[in-house]
């Protein structure tokens, strides 16, 4: 299940170069997550912003395109992030999911979070976005 | 002039694993480009937009910076990105300006252009952000 | 308890020409309602956006007012609002919460339900907001 | 020309509610203003935010109208606003313009000014908007 999901994930260039990974998907949801290494960081040293905003609207996206009808590909139309706090930790998880699914438009959201060495989470940005779905 | 944004953005590990360059920066505004190469791609083989968004809240963000006080620093608040047409092109530019400035907080603006081999221009995003200044 | 949440959001002469409701203020939370009538349709003859976006801004703004120190006012620096589907009812809900309260700026998310005759709810729109505090 | 614009502006109740009146109209853009009155304020007394947000978000859906093809309606996807300075003034004036236009989505902006009595803007607000043409 889900194989198209996977499959148009790991076509994206731009997620190898990150480091990124699909970790889960559902019905209406995706997890991606990416570990922290030094080109991921900005001046002050922790994840640049462009990184958790890179995961989120993949995780909107992915988590989109499960809903999508077969045959049909996902765009983003336009997302909007806040940052909630500097993304320290060893990894950034973005857990996007489905809020309103439309024929052709979809509303989704995506939260990420730091996870520390040991385990424990930070909110540090929210997204909210709209998937618009096109022939593939 | 401009030589802590210089050195700001250079310091921006993510800047340098996507390649992309600050070319031009005056009083209120930043250029950043980001030349094409495989792992900027997605899965319809065109620029990621996550892409387009980082190096258009880079340039809104350093275009914010030139106007901040000496020894302050910026942060990104947030931001919202509409995505208007495929980025294909040998380079993606962005041009951030800042639309006003506050005491404590910035709202700028980006464009971003795909530019062909020949030089010819095409819109691809634009973006609204809100900046605010930390001390460094 | 809430008292100068209710006070200031009965000074708005806005929440009063729309005929608004603050119905339910709690830690972090805000509650804000209208009803139908012909002044607050649009060319479709449902609830314009613009209701939507009043009352979602304020229940958001709100929410964030109950967290603020003593003291501080809250201003809206900016919000984002998706419309999820056609806003017919007989009343208009908007439930805003706090994301993140920082020290000077608050994330504050808020959805809007369209409520039928007979107490159905209809999500119809949704919000993504950033509160500054500020001197009273 | 541009009547159908205008028919359809007059059939928005909200808008006679809030008093605001389209003075321009043309390709690709219009402007909505609205004069001050008690209704519109908020704790502060300036113009709400809401009502910047309600007149921006037309005049920018009544400027795709003018690019929208016989025929079809526009309604809007979603927004994001942000506020710049307080809204004092005689009047609000929002001006909207196209700044993409598709097949099915249109991207817009518009820039709100509060005028003095002398005449004087004041920039308040900047709106970015995703517009969907639908069958009327």
């Amino acid at each position: 299940m889900f194989e198209r999901v996977r499959e148009s994930f790991a076509r994206q260039g731009i997620m190898g170069l990150l480091g990124a990974q699909m970790t889960e998907v559902g019905e209406g949801r995706c997890v991606v997550e990416v570990s922290y290494s030094d080109g991921l960081g900005q001046q002050q040293r922790y994840f640049h912003g462009a990184v958790a905003g890179a995961i989120a609207d993949s995780a909107g996206g992915y988590a989109a395109l499960t809903l999508a009808p077969e045959g049909r590909e996902v765009l983003t139309v336009e997302y909007k992030i806040n940052f909630l706090a500097p993304a320290w930790g060893e990894k950034l998880v973005a857990r996007g999911e489905v809020v309103s699914a439309g024929r052709r438009l979809f509303v989704c959201r995506a939260e990420v979070f730091a996870v520390s060495a040991e385990g424990e989470e930070t909110p540090c940005a929210v997204l909210q976005q709209t998937i618009a779905t096109t022939p593939a």
